[in-house]
């Protein structure tokens, strides 16, 4: 994380990226949350299938399911690190929706952690890769969600581990 | 990924790394396969805790795999795709363990996503952040193995999406 509250022009742009793309998610406004992928990305999606190629792939997947999301909810990111080099930066952090209509709509079960990667083309930061996932405990292949970021909790794991 | 069969400096150095990262998981010498951590790393792990940040607290989840870990078995990666820009690099592909001895050990089950993110310090690279998971299903929240990176295949959804 920054040492200091100086963000470089780059940091900033990217911190303003995650939150334009929050703005145009509860907004369900597929163009505006497509606007900066790259043609190219490789999406590792929570769901299967365990690797989307492509930026018209990725498209179908908000297509389907934005429908099943709540009337109103927000987007939010915490405890996003980002680094930078030249064009190339890289973020990572936890992200979830939050449910305001209906307050109990699935959706809000866990946050979700996620890693991306970004190709800065012609002044402009574009997402190439992104991965998000939640753990699993390997016992029962069952998720282990994260409800909380600052709980840090763990099943009992018996005999057996991987 | 490349399009010539010419790799950087760069880009050849961290590929040996992946390969003598694999060689030293498959000798179970922790040393060799934590020399290249951060002591800052902050890895998003298949098990829980959600988060693990540290090298020390790395290296303890690996004290407690191990010995579970089957007697022979082969580390492999595929499917590596690497960006980097000066000092900064990320990867992203998929990673199994392919048991021999016994060669029906559970860990074989399936192949796992990773992305991580690099920095080069003293014309070596580091590893800052790791990121490794399977997808789940989220109607019956089991995950969603990954039994062969080719098979892109996706349980039938039901009315239900994210």
């Amino acid at each position: 994380m920054p040492s200091t509250t100086t963000l470089s022009a780059d940091e900033a742009a990217l911190r303003e990226g995650f939150a334009a793309w929050s703005r145009a998610l509860e907004a369900k406004d597929i163009d505006a949350m497509m606007a900066n992928y790259a043609d190219d990305i490789v999406l590792y999606d929570i769901k299967p299938p365990y690797v989307i190629r492509g930026k018209a792939a990725y498209r179908q997947i908000w297509e389907q399911c934005l429908p099943y999301f709540p009337e109103k909810f927000l987007s939010e990111h915490r405890d996003i690190v980002i680094q930078i080099s030249g064009d190339l930066a890289v973020a990572h952090g936890v992200h979830r929706l939050k449910p305001i209509e209906p307050a109990d709509h699935p959706c809000g079960t866990t946050w979700f952690r996620f890693t991306g990667s970004f190709r800065k083309e012609g002044g402009r930061w574009i997402v190439t890769h992104e991965h998000i996932s939640v753990p699993y405990n390997p016992m029962t292949e069952k998720v282990w969600y994260i409800t909380d970021p600052d709980d840090l909790s763990a099943p009992e794991w018996g005999p057996r581990c991987e």
